[in-house]
């Protein structure tokens, strides 16, 4: 392949970020084009309305509606895919790699739904796909796992990943006020989609989760193999109870891999972590990332997570890895280690059962106000071998009622849900019981 | 150039940081391999004492002890220079640049001294120089500045850069004890060297933030340059009065950039960063990074700032980048920009003088226990523009004596220096005064 002396870059999907990338792309162009010692262009940009007024100008003539052509136009050495989705955004994907360009995306849903399918086209065709920005969005956290913690093997990987969350859960505790209440008001600011189960109920976290997990371990772990719970079901009595065992209360997502028996687990549950946590002071629309590697020990990422500029920020540095690439003839990244990659060296972990998901919990319990409730409830857990660490008996926020909160000595999921089921089962009990983890690290 | 199959490791110095390369990249040699799709060889190292015993076994025929042949060898295709010092560690750099070899290096006070030279040699004969542990350990900061962030221009970097001072300070919150009582102890640890003159007194942190902010801004800031203030002075006094005020006292180097301007200031000192920062509660020999770049905002980033694995973590990146680099054929990264590239685009900046370095600041001063001295201190701090915020007044720690503390609005380094100096030479002023800066950075 020549080098090229002008890269030209085609947008697909011109919304907030794509905005926000045509926007500082610009404004950087001569400090771009002193850095690689090329040209860079904004080559044309494919948008449903042209007509729609945007906040960047751009050329009518370099705005089309037709996103495929952009991603096949020989002209193109660099598509941004930033339509989002799973549908076209895959077309424009695949389209792109099989022309052998470099596909810079955002797009987590659609790596975690088409990953193998992606790369696999990439590799076929000679091309590349760069995803930083759908992880912890200005955060450089892709990088960091792929090149700067290369000689690291990962014990654990945890992090607040979901902004919305940890905004709703910041303002809860700032304000006292029930999570319905804050969630409205989170809608309305913008902070919140208005359908808000992908993030709430933790769905975005996982995606994410999905994706460190592959450029750790080097294998997709979906969705349905984690186990994923929200926030929803947290209450002001889940904080305050928190907060006095030394804890606050933050959505996690949680990637263990044990190299000696070679299993690894992903999951997105709140959790209670110590309030000297370094994650614990991260609050608001923040994302962070705590990375503990065999050889460098723990490293912690902090930043925004989302929004125009900090995700425009990470797809430009995708852009720049990109010219990299073309101004340096055939080029290779050190990229995750594929399936493939590792039967060469090490074998591809295996999914931890969920009896060797160890950790402490934390049980909220709705139950009536009425003599040997506690006892029927201690039976169940001796008959599970989950021990009781402590008992806080209070008044419910219903009237006639207890609310009972236990937490346990280190167990693993597969007794803590036999105990869960059997106690919800028990009549004293008014409510499904609420499971939170209790998130002491051995970082 | 030809793709080589084998790509060979050559090591000058195998003190700590040197074993630890060697283990860890012994045990990594088949992810490596799996990962770049290139076979990797530790090929040669050079010692001054091949007998004397090590934690690594490495056979005597890869033993030697000429460092330049190693990166002369035309076989050795990364040289890691791991020998430290300016003088044996400058000739092998440069020597294996000459040669077109890629050097990792983790030599700060060589970078600092002879940047210039080693970054022409390199690109004068098409060698590289990788810096990555260089600065702040483990933590992958070179990357994230020059790649992950370059998207940004940054406004502002502040850090903890140096562990030692770091863990003295952690030492004497938690213990409630003297500065020299912590310091023999660390020393007696081997936390402190054995002249700790180049951590406490800062130097070793301003070598760092000029590697930083050359990173950033493309210029290269020599220490005698900047505000270096060191942390031997600080006493429980300090600690104590600044945690009345909601603070802690951190050693953090700070790097501004106005781009209204174009002045840079580059500075080391103790300074009271607000109790709620995320680095207030990065302790003992943790370092820990803040960055604020116009596009992101601010990302934060936390770990390891020395030892031999943390070290050994960020030069495997280093030679990570390197195979990348030799399997692309001829390869370019995203360099640091040059004050000459610089030219192309935005203007190097300037040097920021005194005057325009602002900030609030702490004075402490040990004073004659008598009627008038807080008049004659006012009257001077009033002359020199500085306005009084708060003032203490308590026993001093020596008899007879009071100690007085102020703090003060924003000034800037030139009225402050005004003022400390007038303040001396008061009768009533019993030792030179202390100042500490309060760090309430806009991020």
């Amino acid at each position: 392949m020549n080098k090229p002396t002008v890269i030209n870059i085609g947008l697909c999907g011109l919304g907030t970020v794509g905005q926000g990338v045509w926007k500082h792309i610009e404004r950087s162009l001569p400090e771009l084009k002193a850095r690689f010692g090329v040209k860079l262009e904004l080559y044309r940009a494919a948008v449903k309305d042209p007509k729609k007024p945007r906040s960047v100008e751009i050329p009518a003539s370099k705005l089309t509606t037709d996103a495929l052509a952009v991603a096949t136009d020989p002209h193109v050495h660099i598509v941004c895919e930033l339509i989002g989705g799973t549908t076209l955004a895959r077309d424009v994907t695949l389209a792109a790699l099989k022309a052998g360009k470099i596909v810079v995306s955002a797009n987590k849903a659609l790596l975690c739904e088409h990953g193998v399918e992606i790369f696999a086209a990439a590799k076929k065709h000679g091309g590349h796909f760069l995803f930083e920005a759908s992880v912890a969005g200005g955060i450089p956290i892709i990088k960091a796992l792929r090149e700067g913690l290369i000689a690291n093997r990962f014990t654990l990987i945890y992090g607040i990943l979901n902004g919305t969350c940890n905004y709703i859960l910041t303002r809860m505790v700032k304000e006292g006020a029930p999570y319905a209440e804050i969630l409205a008001d989170a809608k309305r600011l913008g902070y919140a989609e208005a359908d808000e189960a992908l993030d709430v109920q933790g769905w975005d976290a996982a995606h994410k989760a999905s994706i460190l997990a592959y450029l750790a371990h080097g294998v997709w772990v979906k969705t349905d193999q984690m186990i994923v719970d929200g926030i929803s079901r947290i209450t002001q009595t889940d904080l305050k109870m928190a907060a006095q065992l030394g804890y606050c209360i933050k959505l996690l997502a949680v990637i263990t891999r044990d190299f000696a028996t070679n299993e690894i687990s992903v999951r997105v549950h709140p959790t209670l972590l110590p309030k000297d946590a370094v994650l614990a002071n991260v609050n608001s629309v923040f994302n962070a990332i705590s990375v503990t590697g065999d050889v460098v020990g723990t490293t912690t990422y902090i930043g925004r997570g989302a929004g125009q500029d900090a995700t425009a920020s990470a797809v430009i540095s995708d852009i720049a890895d990109a010219i990299t690439l073309l101004t340096a003839g055939k080029a290779v990244v050190a990229c995750a280690p594929s399936e493939n990659q590792l039967r060469g060296g090490a074998e591809a972990p295996k999914l931890a059962p969920l009896g060797h998901i160890r950790s402490r919990y934390y049980l909220r319990m709705t139950v009536k106000d009425e003599p040997g409730v506690l006892a029927q409830i201690a039976t169940i857990t001796a008959e599970s071998s989950v021990s009781i660490a402590t008992v806080i008996q209070m008044a419910a926020e219903r009237p006639d009622a207890a609310s009972l909160i236990l937490t346990t000595h280190q167990s693993d999921e597969r007794a803590i849900r036999h105990t869960l089921t059997d106690i919800a089962k028990l009549d004293c009990v008014l409510e499904p019981p609420l499971l939170l983890r209790i998130g002491d690290f051995q970082e």
